[in-house]
């Protein structure tokens, strides 16, 4: 494994590249668009996975499982969620393939196979789901339903980058169903919060919470809830967003409930989701020019001991050690790894558990053996040090959570150098290009001047954050009239 | 809820139908043959999903994700595999939609968005993933791969069941690659041996280890091992199936690597699943006339507490008591429910939880109150009893285990009463009319012999069990010599 990554300077875009491929993380297939997870990007997408899953459950929510297919009627059903999504998509029109009666070896879509009405391999679910949910609801007994389910989606994307836009993507995608309209906007705030939690708290992302403008909204919402992180080259990235649907799905799809009262009417709606998109979040925030960068809660391997030997004796010794230490670490449940393959010289292993991110690697040699020590290196600040053997499991105990602390500090050090406050439109221009990042600018309420600001310079509005305070100003680029400052930025 | 359900004697296929409806586990949806797996019978799929996933991570396996979609050409590169699977299949076409420009209401595939090369949403996946594996292996450093997928896969079954059988289907594949014949041998071994202990010891199904005849074997396969288990109606169910793949995919897709003594040779592979068709296994194994049985390893709830009250006086006091006894059993890793919904009487509450296969209900009343007592009922046996309040806990934690035990010794017993040695075709046919269950007979070893046997009883050669003694006979429908006797049966 070649540990010589493009530097983030020279081509930052390329940087990313080489290291989710080099890194083990993922690579392309032989299917356009489509990613294969490799084991170790997998494992710490199950990482995210079980924490935000123990965060849903713990807010009331239950998992299920609805169909990969969507019949192109239900999409017809909803206007607005057909114009967002149902456009560019895959589409089954057969069931069968056949030998090709001409050449044996070929096989040909059999032309009697073809399905009365196309299926569209799910982009979202709200309309299979909405249908279904419509058998479930009579009465305000039914409510609410609080349903989860992880699922492969596809959206037929022209320019696709390995976790950050690919045709088939996995994620979670929660669909809630409440008696009234305040009810439904709490549960969209929740699910908001719980993202920005998870973010914050377990990836180590500091992100910032707001609602997208009406041009920005997720089709067929009626507000759109979310978390905007900021990348290390300047660009934001939206890391989890939460819609508050009102009726919109419910009249579609004719779900109605009777009250206590005895009146029927329409339920209200939410959705929520992140994907595998916080992988490209993950690796953009934290890594650096020599690799992979992973706070401990998201490591696959938190700690990984590289014995240095010359023959088998100095081998079985180093490894008596290293046996013990990995069993008190399981023992305090951190994770690590003895790597004591005769195949790979020490020098390769460091590149490798480098190149892949494990935050702490202890070195075992035959001095350290004399002197009772290990070496213990980080590889956020890649420093080293030398560690008593009898206080190496404390010191890493206390090491993983300052790196996970430490990580979030910088990150958030970071993105609040790059939230900058404009007030004329050359400024605007002039800090996007030099700097990137956030700009805090006031805007005038209008899709006409977003779209305008955003052909002139290719930054969107990403979010009105929820903190934002009144201030009288006059819009950055119309000069008109607005209260509040938005936040703009190029983005992924 | 209704807890009516027709009686396994009247009509088994028609009480497994309302049974998995009523019991809120899955329901038909809006395309044909899929299913929507509800949250209380995802909850059951996730039990299962957890403690495979533990045995694969313990016996070294990863976990990965390749793509939904597999293009033709790779199909066609595996001959075998295409015979066996890719005909009834889902074919991608087009990925685009657009308005109707007769009707702007209807969206229409654009014909414009015609795919090159077919995709053929993925029956199984040795193609893309034995596609990927080739640009991962080089040498005999990098074996074994040992990876797992969990994912959805689609076959165009034109006769669909809930659970047992639909269009699409959760499941995991297990597929690794070694570097010897004997390697892959016993990793096929292993992987049918964690399915047999899973099934036996967590899900309380007892099942039958052993290999398929070559005309029931997987297509591209050299050797298929399966467990099989035996359904109350006397049929069987394949639960699991591991096969030993040969060199057979290997060659298919060139994946070569160089071994230790620098000789180039094709890697050995395996691979093995399971699938939510367990879920089917799991109710036609336990459950009676009166809903669901569920061992308690795969309880979402495993104990409910219901009160029996009047006014909200005594539902206070109730609930002092049954928080106490949540509290306690929470402690103990026991999921408990405290069912307090004032909008059901005690009598609908008890009939669902029956229904739904809850292993204990508590009830408490005010005279339970008095006495210091409550009313523990078991599920299985429908036996009831009074604790003392002070015991109950303890009560609880060995009558979860005296049922886990219970519900497999009996489904033990119903099997073993089921396996039925028979010496001549008359026998085979009146023991398959009159009480089903495994036929154990010698069979001469030959396909005709296997397909006129199925041609006239509908039974198949289920497996030929490892555990067969040699035994010297004659074939029960050709009189021809046999040395072992093989397992027919009817099946699912």
């Amino acid at each position: 494994m070649s540990k010589n990554l493009t530097k983030r300077s020279e081509d930052y875009s390329k940087w990313y590249n080489e290291l989710v491929v080099k890194a083990d993380l993922a690579e392309n297939s032989a299917v356009r668009g489509c990613m294969v997870i490799k084991p170790y990007g997998y494992a710490i997408w199950e990482k995210m996975q079980a924490e935000l899953d123990r965060k849903f459950k713990e807010t009331g929510h239950q998992n299920a499982y609805f169909p990969l297919f969507v019949p192109k009627s239900l999409f017809e059903a909803e206007e607005k969620n057909a114009e967002g999504f149902a456009k560019e998509c895959a589409v089954v029109t057969h069931y069968r393939l056949k030998t090709d009666p001409e050449d044996a070896s070929k096989l040909i879509v059999d032309p009697k196979a073809k399905l009365e009405e196309e299926l569209i391999v799910r982009p979202t679910s709200e309309a299979i789901i909405w249908n279904t949910y419509k058998g479930w609801v009579q009465s305000y007994r039914d409510l609410p339903i609080l349903i989860n389910q992880w699922a492969n989606v596809v959206r037929w994307e022209m320019r696709t980058r390995l976790f950050l836009r690919t045709a088939e993507f996995l994620w979670q995608e929660g669909h809630t169903a409440h008696e009234t309209r305040q009810e439904a906007i709490a549960e969209t705030e929740q699910m908001n919060n719980v993202y920005a939690d998870f973010a914050e708290n377990f990836m180590a992302i500091p992100v910032i919470k707001g609602r997208k403008t009406e041009s920005e909204r997720f089709a067929g919402a009626e507000d759109t809830y979310c978390i905007e992180a900021l990348m290390q080259d300047g660009k934001a990235l939206q890391a989890g967003t939460s819609h508050f649907l009102g009726q919109n799905f419910a009249k579609a799809f004719d779900v109605k409930f009777t009250s206590k009262e005895g009146k029927l009417d329409y339920v209200w709606a939410t959705s929520w989701g992140v994907s595998t998109r916080l992988m490209g979040a993950l690796i953009m925030t934290h890594s650096d020019d020599n690799g992979l960068v992973l706070p401990p809660n998201l490591a696959p391997i938190q700690v990984v001991i590289v014995p240095i030997y010359k023959g088998e004796e100095q081998l079985n010794q180093i490894s008596e050690v290293a046996d013990e230490l990995v069993n008190e670490l399981r023992g305090k449940g951190i994770s690590v790894k003895f790597d004591n393959r005769d195949t790979h010289r020490p020098g390769a292993k460091f590149a490798q558990y480098e190149l892949q991110g494990v935050p702490l690697r202890i070195a075992i040699g035959p001095k350290d053996l004399e002197k009772g020590t290990v070496e213990l290196a980080r590889r956020d600040t890649l420093s080293k040090q030398f560690v008593n053997k009898d206080e190496v499991v404390d010191t890493i105990g206390s090491l993983l959570e300052e790196i996970q602390k430490s990580l979030h500090e910088k990150a958030t050090q970071f993105r609040d150098d790059h939230i900058t406050e404009v007030s004329s439109f050359d400024e605007f221009k002039e800090v996007l290009e030099s700097k990137g990042g956030f700009i805090s600018a006031h805007w005038d309420g209008t899709v006409e001047t977003e779209q305008k600001i955003k052909e002139l310079t290719k930054a969107t509005i990403r979010c009105i954050p929820f903190d934002a305070k009144e201030e009288n100003g006059s819009c950055v680029y119309s000069g008109k009239p607005s209260k509040e400052r938005v936040l703009f930025a190029k983005a992924y």
